[in-house]
């Protein structure tokens, strides 16, 4: 999140400035911010104060993102995803009525919360439940519906991690070899003496700052370039996700650490591009979304020059993100065939290096690791999970059957602070359904 | 066609200035501006001479358009025209191999051309004939396929204009009601008293030039405002759709005369928003996509406010747009049910006025009319269609029980040159059908 378009859309609905007010006022709550009853972009036209555009930043800002998360198309160029001409796969619907009051207590907290409390606590826009296949609890708020899209932000990063190390798995891509072999461009960058491995487990060293509460760090300068944030004016910055990537400088040493930067995604769409000689969006759906029976397209938000934001770019359904959840639990094979190769599953699920997850200080998961852009946390239910920033997350755990998938428009980027609710409760419900099989 | 960016291309791609030559070198033939031979947006990133986007105007100059008119989502923000959750209506498919050598005699010529060299005269990106709703003859050029939306340009009239005649039919839009007894901020614009039926049929006085010859025409004011065509630096005009149509003046009297232009769709869009609460998307969706067992999705290019362009925004699949051809055939019914009333389907083709039409001097159409936004021909065959410029149409002709959908990207916007072929051949083919048998 962006901390200035926050602010400045706090001080329009206070009225307070940020020299008044040292410590902002909390923002709106889920029931208040509803975008339905704040009434984005209803009327013909809309009221000025009720549009919502990229031009003036109002889509990445909260209260709007409430809205413009699930309508990211219409504020900002994007591809195609295409389901493909089949049917879709069948998710049986089997809903349980005894889990909004399933109680847990919030990591450090002494409160318990119930189910249904921590969908508001978290700003849940839409969720998706799967318990052995079968959608045992579904819900959409605000603008949000079966059929409607939403951007998975960093979920997006799972997608193509995975598509990177089946192109491994298939020697098309060679784990050990330099980035700068198969994109020359990059050979000056950060990025051209990083091993492709180093690239899927983000071990690279560059200087770029992932802090989301820093209007200055490079994540945002990452998206100017790529167009999805506002250029303001007299910007004589890159105007490309790829003239972008040129720009970044090496820092420390690769391989030694994990440090979770959006860019190494980026990097890893380039060179599935370079590698396959087609858009991510094309393998994406030649190789997943056309065989797994999703109900919807999917969409990429891209850049003047039709690259796509590989780094946080997917738009899609909940239910159709549940699928691929779906397919990961187990182990790769969904809709009566192996879409995703066994093996790349369960080195997924193996996980990553621990020690040097452990060094980046992620609290949200002790002991857990990351690698070809999954979370693992190596807990006793091996649960694994793709995240995104303001609470986007598939959720899977493999121990009780279950898959969450859920998008939110949190008004905190950073997800620390909303898993110390969403972990417990997403653990809780899978003790529930373990106990009550 | 706005001239300056075709004339700025032919500079580039000739190395001839407007000033050297007063006559521009004739445009590349259809086969020389393929967009695959040319190799539009290929590449990670597309060589900079390859790129094509919005802002330099690219998207809109020829040969770039044989590429855009295919991929106009990935320039522009849009919205979604769900198909919903059924089944495709069938389209068997029997193609017939003595299409391509049927002959005929272009309007006003005197040398014999086949059905095969007219799809090339006439840049055709995409084409579905349907004889008794079977598919006969099928063909996709350049970057096209059955599952690529094409822009449709003022084709979208037509699905406007067939909407506006349902609400007028259900009583929703009383069509002798002033245009500002539904939208008040146009009581001073010259729509202020026109009526509905004025809209509908393009019969309202108004200062507004279609010549898309001219490239001071007001009609590319029109796409400039609403962010369809880049705007110029230093531009202080309107920046929406409504922006634009508050500013129109009025010029001669309504009713007088039949005056294709553009705006009237775009009120009508207004007005179909008014009294329905809902976008044009949506009420299309609702009303005639969701039921008509559309393949893919449609989608509509937006303002920054969120509105669509009514009057050229829809982007749809050829077979998609041959089944709504094929509905209209059928007085409505199609798919299973009845999806625009037969009385609605009876009085489009029963035309509109036949003097204000002919006033107009469209040579293609001799004795045709214009009403509730389609083209009626009053032909032995009681052909009516419905044309975007560029060479979009869908050309029904109930006595051949024969429909055409077809997607083109003619260099040039006017279709009354490439309708001197089309139209011979469309006529052909479906004497071939008749004779047949």
């Amino acid at each position: 999140m962006n901390l200035k378009p926050i602010v400045s859309v706090m001080t329009a609905v206070y009225g307070v400035g940020i020299a008044q007010a040292q410590t902002p006022p909390p923002p709106l709550s889920a029931a208040d911010s509803d975008p339905m009853k704040m009434g984005w972009m209803i009327g013909s036209p809309p009221p000025a104060d009720k549009r919502i555009k990229a031009t003036d930043m109002t889509h990445y800002s909260f209260p709007q993102i409430r809205w413009s998360f699930a309508n990211f198309r219409q504020v900002l160029p994007t591809t195609n995803i295409g389901r493909g001409d089949g049917s879709p796969a069948l998710l049986p619907h089997s809903e349980r009525t005894d889990i909004d009051g399933i109680t847990f207590t919030p990591t450090g907290g002494t409160a318990t919360m119930t189910w249904a409390q921590a969908l508001d606590a978290n700003y849940t826009d839409a969720i998706v439940v799967l318990h052995k296949g079968q959608i045992i609890y579904e819900r959409y708020f605000g603008v949000m519906s079966s059929r409607q899209p939403h951007i998975a932000m960093s979920v997006s990063k799972s997608f193509f991690g995975t598509l990177g190390a089946i192109l491994v798995g298939e020697g098309k891509l060679d784990e050990n070899a330099l980035v700068s072999h198969y994109i020359p461009e990059l050979k000056d960058s950060a990025f051209g003496d990083a091993t492709v491995r180093q690239v899927l487990d983000m071990s690279v060293g560059v200087k770029y700052s992932e802090n989301y509460a820093d209007p200055d760090a490079e994540v945002w300068k990452h998206v100017r370039a790529g167009g999805v944030f506002s250029r303001p004016a007299g910007y004589d910055g890159p105007t490309s996700f790829y003239d972008f990537l040129l720009t970044l400088k090496k820092e420390g040493e690769h391989g030694q650490d994990f440090a979770y930067k959006t860019v190494n995604t980026d990097v890893l769409g380039w060179l599935i591009r370079r590698v396959s000689g087609k858009s991510v969006g094309e393998v994406l759906a030649e190789r997943i979304w056309q065989k797994l029976g999703a109900e919807q397209d999917a969409y990429m938000v891209v850049d003047s020059n039709g690259t796509e934001f590989a780094g946080g770019g997917i738009n899609l359904t909940t239910r159709d993100m549940a699928r691929f959840g779906e397919m990961m639990r187990l182990g790769g094979r969904f809709n009566g065939q192996q879409i995703v190769p066994r093996t790349v599953v369960d080195e997924i699920r193996k996980g990553g290096d621990k020690a040097k997850f452990a060094k980046a200080g992620y609290t949200s998961m002790p002991g857990g690791s990351y690698n070809n852009m999954w979370w693992v946390s190596h807990n006793a239910n091996g649960v694994f999970s793709a995240r995104g920033v303001h609470g986007q997350t598939i959720y899977i755990d493999p121990k009780a059957e279950m898959v969450i998938a859920r998008f939110a428009s949190n008004p905190v980027a950073g997800n620390e602070q909303s898993n110390t609710v969403s972990y417990p409760a997403f653990q809780a419900l899978a003790e529930h359904l373990i106990a009550t099989l």
